[in-house]
C-alpha cells in the first residue's frame, strides 16, 4: 500500500535568504491581521499603545489566520516560480483578517479599493475598517478580492473548489479546510469529488487539511485520532496525503516548501501525462496535511492560562483593555515581536525585497479572474427554444411529458456549449428519472471511478454530474457558477430542502455581490425541481414537501424568481430565460409524467412573458364580470381547476367563469415588494375587487396569502395546496387528500357563489357520489378511475 | 498496520442442515417480498399466475430487499442463539418489502395487525396492502414494527444507529447502509460517531455497509473504488471493516454467519473488557462490509437485458404485464424457484422447522421494545424550574442573560437524572457559546478520542455531545428519542436550517405515528435557537436567518409548537413546559446576551400559559381604548417595542397604547388551525378590531401576516422584522438597518395615529437626528452610543 508522505529535515529547498525572506512576509500578513482585529489607530505602533488607539469592540478570528498567512506566503512563492494559476478557497472563512492582509500585501486590494492604499494611512484605513460599522465582515466575504467562497456556514469549501477547476484545466484551485469544518457532513462526502474530475479538461484542486486542533471550545475529532487512522481516511478517499506538521517556523518553511514543490510536480505530472496520452484514468491525487499550533506565533499565555495552541486563541485571544492595562502591553509586545520596522517603511510601505516576492498582475491570487467569475463568463450559444414547441393544436388535445421536452432543449444546449464547455448539468442520479434523459444522447455522466462494460453512459468527460448528495451538487454547481460557466441543477422537490442552507448564501452572496461594483454579474443558479409533491403517490408522504419555494421568497426579491410553468411550452420559454439570466436563483417546478397541454407556442411565449394571465378559451366571462375567478399555478392544480371548470360547465352552464393561470408566482406580490410583481390596478382587473377567487396552488396554501395579503380582493380568496397529507395511494388520490381535486374545487365555488344556493346542492351530491366512488374504485383495484386518468378538458 | 479481514472458506460454521434451513428462511422472506411488490391475489400460487392476480400498479424497490432479508436471517440466528437485543435500522429504506416480509414471518406483524395473520388470507392481505392505497407505504416506516427508521431520503441511518444506544448498554443496533446513502454528507460524518460512542454505559452498533453496486440509474462511488481504498477508509473512520462477497448463496451463507459470529464476539469483548476495567478506551469497533448482486436471487436478465447485479432492479424489475404476458410467465418462475411449497404448508403458514429459526417475544427485532420507545419512557425528574427565577423587582430593573437561566435549569435536569442515564444536550460545539456552561458542573462534554491534559470538561461519559455537524446532534437526537430518552438541542439560529430536511423527515414520522394505536408517544423534540438573528452583529450577513420558524410552521398543527420568550423567567417556564411534553417538536428562540427582564415569576408563569397576553404595567390604555396596539414576539422586539412605548410617553404622553407581548406564536393563528390559536373573540378583544397595530417580531415580518391573515384588524396590522438588511455592525444597527429599532417603530406609530398628525412631525424630527446621531456615533467609535446600550425602560 501506498503510504502518507512526511519529508525528513534534510529537504530544505529554501536558501537562507529565501527563508528569512518568506518568514518575513509572513510576519508582515500576520502583524497586519492583528492590527485588523484590535487597531483603529497608530497602525506602525509608531506611539505607545495606547487605549485610544485600540477598537472598543473587538471581533474576529486569530487562531485560524497564521496558518491561512502561511499557506498563502508558500504560494505567493511556487505561483511566482511556476507561472501558476491559482486560486485560494479558504474554509475556514472566519480567518478573514488573513485573506485581506495578503490582498493588501499583494497591491489587489489597494487595486480594487483606492482608498486603502498601500501606506501609513491605508493601514490604517484597513485596521479600523476590519469588523467595524460600515466596515468589511469578519470572514472572507464578496467583498474579498480573490474569493468565491464565504466563511461562515462551513462544509462547502471542497465542493466550490471542484466546482471552480471543472473544465478550467489551468487552474489549480488551493483549498484550505479547517479541521472544524472537517466534521461537517457536505465536507465529509465532498472528498469523493476526485471520482468526478478529469486530469485532461479539469484543473485540479489541492486539499489542505489545516490542523490546529480546536474548534470554538472544543478539540476537533481529526486533530484527535491518530496519526494512522487520518493516513488511512485519505488514503481511503483516493488522495495521497502529505504531512507537514510542528510549530518551529523555520524547519515549517523548508518542509512547507519542500512539499508544496512536490504535490505540485506531482498535479503537473498528472496532467501532462493525461493529456498526452490521452488516457483519463483517476490518479491518487496528492494533498497536504498540515498541522500547526491553533493562534500559532501568538500570545503563549493570557492571564497565565495556556492560549496559544488552544481554544482560547480561536476568536480575540484576549480583551479587556479598559480593566486590564497589562493587556495592551501585551497586545503591543506581541504585536512588535513581528518587528515591523523591518516589513514596512516609515511610510507603511512594504519593503521592496518583500514586495518581490509576491506574483504579479493577474497571477497574484486576489487578482485571479476567475474568482471574480463575471469577468470571464461568455453567453450561452442558446438553440430557438420554439424549435422544441408541442404541438397543440387545441388546448388538452395532446399528452406531453414537459421535463423530457425540456430534456430535448437542454440536449442542444449541451451540443451548442460543448466546445467551450462552460454548461455542466448537476443532480442527485435522478437525471434520467426526471426524464431529462435526451443530455445522454450529446454527453455522458461524469464518473472517474470504475468503469464495466455494461455501464449506461460513463464517461470520464461526461457533462452530467451525478452524485447522491444534493450538497455536492449544490457546492458544485455554486463553484462553477461563481468562476464564470453555466449550470442546471434537477431535484427530487421535497429533498432539496437538504440544500437550504446552502441556497441562503448563495443568495447572501449575490444580494452582497450585486452591490459591490467590481464584482462582474455571473449566471444564475438554476433549479428544477420535479418528481414533484403531487406525483409522489408511490414514494408516499416522506416524499413530500413542497415548502422550498416558501424558503425562497424569503430571501430578497432581486435576487429569487419562481416560476410554476403548467405545460410544456411554458417551460421551454421559462428554462430559456432562465439559462439567460445573471445574478438570480431561479426556480423551476415541473412535472415529469404524462399531463394535458394546454398552450402552443405563441400563446404560452405571451402567457409566461406576462407571467399571470387569463385563459379565455378556459372562461366563458367573455361578455360580464365572472361570478367566480378560478386561479391556478402549478401544472397538477391547473389540471384539476380546468377539470373542474368542465365540471361546473356541464352542471352550472349558467356559472361565469374566470380562468387565471399563473407562471411566474412573483407577479402576486404587490410591485413594491418585487420587480415582477403586478400593480394593483392590474391586480384588481385580473382577479376583480370582489368576486370569490378559488386558487389552486401547487405548494402550502398560505404562502398565496403571504403574497396577497395586501390585495383589495384578498378578503375573498380562498386557496387550496398542500396540507401535509399524503401517502401511498394514486395520483389522483392525492389531491383528493388536500382537498385540491376538482370534486372538491367545484364544492368550493359552490360554496361561495351565492346564485349557486339552489342548484349547488345537487352538484355537491354528485361531486359526494363521485369520491365515494374514487375512494372504492382504487381500494379495488389500486388505481384511478379510468375517467380520471383519462379525462379530458371538455373545451379540448 | 490492522488490516481488514475476509474469511477463508474454510469457516463454516453452519452445519448442513442449518445451512439448509437459513437459505430456506432467506427464500421465504424473499418470496414474500417478490410477492408484495407484484400480487393481489393467488399468494401461494396454487393457481396459475394470471393478470388478475397482479396489481395494476407495480410500486416497490427490489434490488436492496433480498440483501436485507438475508441480513435479517443472520441476526435471527445470533440473537437466538445468544439471547441478545438489537433493533434492525434499515438505511436503505426502500427495502420495505423485506422488513414486512421478516416481520410478518417472525409474527410480529400479525400480533400488531391481526387481520393480516400468518395464513393464507394473511398472506393474501398482506402482499395486497404493499404501496396499495389504503395499505402500507414502500419504505419502512412509523406502521413497521421494529423501525425507529423512515426510508426515503436518506443520510441518517448511522446517527440514528448511535443516538438509539447511547445509554442502552445491551442493545445491539445493526446498521444497514445502503451504498448509495453513503454518498450523502451526513452519512459521510456519521461514521465519526464512534468517537463519542463509550463502551461501558452505551450499547453498539454494528454498521454493515451493503454494496450492491448501483443507485436509481447510476453505479456507486463506493462499489467502484478499489479494494485498497474501501479498507483504508474505514479503517480510518476507525473501524475494522470484515468484508463478506459474493453471489453464491451458499458460500455466502457460511461466511455471513462466521463473519457475524466473529464481530459479535469482538463486541461483547470490548465491552466485557471496558465494563471490567473500567477504562473506556476506544475500540476499533467492527463493521462488516457485504457485497451481493443487485436483485440478488431476482431474474437475471428480462427482455434480452441484463437486469440482477445491474441497476435495473433497483425499483420494479419489469413490468408492462399487459403487453407482455411472457412476463407474468417470468414473475411465476420467478417466484416459483423460491419453492414456497416448501416453506409454507397448504395454508400459508410458515412450515415448523423454519418458525423455530426466529427469536421469540422481544427478542425478536421486530418486538423489540427499543424501537417502540414510548413503552421503555420515564418521565424526567424535574427541579422545580421556579427556584432559578431572576428576581426582576420592577420590570426592566435588572439585566439577565436568558439563555444562561436556563443553563442553571438544564443543569439540574441532568443532574437529576444522571443515574437513570436519559437525557442528553446536543449542540455543534456551541453548547458553551451559547451560555449553557452550567451543565459541565455536572457532566463533561462526551469525547472517547485522544484526550489531553488541558482538554476542558471532555469526558468519556460526557452527556453533552458536541460535533460540529448539524446533521450529526440532529440524528443522534431523533435516535436517543425514538428509543425513549430525553434531549435537547442547542444551535445558532441561521444554521438550523441545515437540518431543515431532517425536521421535515422527523415531524412527518411523529404525526404519522400519533395515527397508529400501538406507538407510544415518545419525548419531544426540543430545539434552542440562540446567537440569534439580531445578535450576529459580529459575523455579519452570512450568519442571519430567522427563517427556521416559517419552515417549521408548515408542519401539521399538532406536531409544531414555537416559543418566543421575551426574558429569562419566560424562558424557564418554556423550557420545563417543553421537557415534559410528548410528540411534538418545540422551537425556543431566545438570546444569550444581556437584556433587561421584565416579569417576576408569577407573571412569567402566567404571561407564558396563556401565550400572549397586555403588559399593563407599559401600557396606558386602562382606562380607555387604545390609540394604538404595539405588539412585540421575540426578545429584542420586546426592548425595542417598549423603548419605543418609553420614547412616545415622553414624546406625545396623551396617546394610548396597548402593548402586547407573544410567547406562544401559534397563538395568532385561528382556533381552527392550531389547538393554541386565539378564539376570533379573544384576538379581537386583546388587538382591536380597527386601530393600528405595530407589531415587531423576530423574524421575517410576513409570517405574522400568514398567521393573522384571517383576523378581523389584519388589514390595521403593520410588521417590522428581518428583511435581510445586515453585516458587521453594532448590535443596535442591526435592528437599525432592518427598520426594527424603537426610532422606526415610534414613526410607524406616528404614520398610523390620526391624532398625532401635528405633533408627530416634531417627534419624527427628534427621530431622524437620533439615526443621523447614532450613524455618526457607530462609525467613530465602532459601538453603540450609551444611551442606546444604557437604556432602561422609563417605567422602570
Amino acid at each position: 500500500m501506498e503510504t502518507a508522505v512526511k519529508l525528513t529535515d534534510s529537504n530544505t529547498p529554501l536558501s537562507t535568504e529565501e527563508l528569512r525572506k518568506i518568514n518575513a512576509y509572513w510576519r508582515a500578513a500576520n502583524y497586519l491581521s492583528v492590527g485588523q482585529i484590535y487597531l483603529m489607530d497608530n497602525p506602525l505602533l509608531k506611539q505607545p499603545l495606547t487605549l485610544e488607539h485600540i477598537k472598543p469592540r473587538l471581533l474576529g478570528h486569530w487562531g485560524t489566520t497564521p496558518g491561512l498567512n502561511f499557506i498563502y506566503a508558500h504560494f505567493n512563492r511556487v505561483i511566482k516560480a511556476q507561472n501558476l494559476s491559482v486560486i485560494y478557497i479558504t474554509g475556514p472563512g472566519h480567518g478573514g483578517p488573513g485573506l485581506v492582509a495578503n490582498t493588501w500585501l499583494e497591491g489587489t486590494y489597494s487595486e480594487i479599493y483606492p482608498n486603502v492604499a498601500q501606506n501609513e494611512a491605508g493601514m490604517k484605513k484597513l485596521f479600523k475598517q476590519f469588523s467595524f460599522p460600515g466596515g468589511i465582515p469578519s470572514h472572507c466575504a464578496p467583498e474579498t478580492p480573490g474569493s468565491i467562497h464565504e466563511g461562515g456556514e462551513l462544509g462547502y469549501a471542497v465542493s466550490h473548489a471542484y466546482g471552480a477547476v471543472f473544465d478550467n484545466p489551468d487552474l489549480i484551485a488551493c483549498c484550505v479546510v479547517g479541521d472544524g469544518e472537517a466534521e461537517t457532513g457536505p465536507l465529509a462526502t465532498a472528498w469523493h469529488s476526485n471520482k468526478f474530475l478529469n486530469p485532461i479538461h479539469d484543473g485540479a484542486v489541492l486539499p489542505i487539511l489545516h490542523l490546529n486542533g480546536y474548534k470554538i471550545a472544543n478539540p476537533t475529532v481529526f486533530a484527535r485520532i491518530s496519526h494512522e487512522e487520518l493516513e488511512n481516511l485519505f488514503i481511503g478517499y483516493g488522495y495521497k496525503p502529505y504531512f507537514v506538521e510542528g510549530s518551529d517556523p523555520e524547519v515549517m518553511h523548508q518542509q512547507m516548501a519542500a512539499t508544496i514543490d512536490i504535490v505540485i510536480s506531482e498535479i503537473k505530472t498528472i496532467q501532462r501525462e493525461a493529456r498526452s496520452n490521452g488516457a483519463a484514468a483517476r490518479p491518487r491525487w496528492p494533498m497536504i496535511i498540515l498541522r500547526t499550533p491553533k493562534g500559532w506565533t501568538g500570545p503563549k499565555e493570557v492571564d497565565g492560562e495556556k492560549t496559544e495552541d488552544y481554544w482560547r486563541s480561536h476568536q480575540v485571544p484576549f480583551a479587556e483593555m479598559t480593566t486590564k492595562p497589562e493587556h495592551i502591553k501585551l497586545l503591543e509586545q506581541w504585536m512588535k515581536h513581528y518587528k515591523p520596522e523591518e516589513l514596512f517603511d516609515d511610510d507603511g510601505v512594504l519593503v521592496q525585497e518583500l514586495t518581490e516576492l509576491a506574483p504579479k498582475g493577474v497571477y497574484r491570487m486576489g487578482a485571479n479572474p476567475h474568482a471574480n467569475g463575471g469577468i470571464l463568463l461568455k453567453n450561452l450559444k442558446m438553440p430557438d427554444f420554439r424549435n422544441y414547441a408541442v404541438d397543440v393544436s387545441k388546448p388538452g388535445s395532446v399528452l406531453g411529458e414537459s421535463t423530457r421536452v425540456m430534456g430535448y432543449l437542454l440536449r442542444d444546449v449541451m451540443q451548442h456549449n460543448k466546445d467551450t464547455r462552460n454548461f455542466r448539468v448537476m443532480g442527485p442520479d435522478e437525471t434520467k428519472s426526471n426524464r431529462l434523459a435526451a443530455l445522454f444522447e450529446v454527453t455522458g455522466r461524469s464518473w472517474m471511478a470504475e468503469i464495466l462494460p455494461e455501464d449506461d453512459h460513463l464517461a470520464a468527460d461526461g457533462r452530467v454530474m451525478e452524485i447522491l448528495s444534493e450538497h455536492t451538487c449544490q457546492g458544485w454547481l455554486e463553484g462553477y457558477l461563481l468562476t464564470g460557466r453555466h449550470g442546471f441543477f434537477s431535484c427530487y422537490e421535497a429533498f432539496i430542502h437538504i440544500i437550504d442552507s446552502m441556497f441562503n448564501q448563495h443568495a447572501k452572496w449575490l444580494k452582497v455581490s450585486k452591490e459591490i461594483p467590481w464584482r462582474q454579474p455571473i449566471a444564475s443558479l438554476n433549479y428544477l425541481l420535479t418528481s414533484h409533491v403531487w406525483r409522489q403517490d408511490h414514494n408516499g408522504f416522506s416524499h413530500q414537501d413542497p415548502g422550498f419555494i416558501d424558503h425562497v421568497v424569503n430571501k430578497k426579491a432581486d435576487i429569487i424568481r419562481v416560476y410554476l410553468p403548467p405545460d410544456a411550452n411554458t417551460l421551454l420559454y421559462i428554462t430559456d430565460k432562465c439559462l439567460r439570466s445573471r445574478d438570480f436563483i431561479n426556480v423551476i417546478v415541473a412535472g415529469k409524467q404524462p399531463q394535458p397541454q394546454w398552450l402552443d407556442m405563441d400563446a404560452a411565449i405571451k402567457h409566461a412573458t406576462a407571467g399571470v394571465g387569463i385563459w379565455a378559451w378556459a372562461s366563458n366571462d367573455q361578455e360580464t364580470e365572472p361570478d367566480v375567478v378560478m386561479a391556478c399555478a402549478g401544472d397538477v392544480p391547473t389540471l384539476e381547476t380546468l377539470a373542474a371548470v368542465g365540471l361546473l360547465h356541464q352542471h352550472v352552464p349558467d356559472l361565469k367563469i374566470r380562468v387565471i393561470n399563473v407562471v411566474n408566482l412573483m407577479t402576486l406580490q404587490p410591485q413594491e415588494e418585487h420587480p415582477h410583481g403586478l400593480s394593483d390596478k392590474d391586480f384588481d382587473s385580473l382577479f376583480t375587487t370582489d368576486k370569490p377567487i378559488i386558487f389552486a396552488y401547487h405548494g402550502y396554501p398560505w404562502l398565496i396569502h403571504r403574497l396577497t395579503y395586501r390585495r383589495t380582493n384578498h378578503k375573498n380568496l380562498h386557496v387550496r395546496g398542500y396540507k401535509e397529507e399524503g401517502t401511498t395511494s394514486t395520483p389522483f388520490d392525492m389531491v383528493v387528500l388536500n382537498d385540491l381535486d376538482r370534486f372538491h374545487l367545484v364544492a368550493d365555488v359552490i360554496d361561495r357563489v351565492p346564485k349557486l344556493s339552489r342548484t349547488g346542492a345537487y352538484v355537491k351530491q354528485f361531486i359526494r357520489d363521485k369520491l365515494i366512488e374514487h375512494r372504492e374504485y382504487i381500494t379495488t383495484y389500486g388505481k384511478d378511475m379510468p375517467e380520471i386518468t383519462n379525462w379530458k378538458w371538455p373545451g379540448a
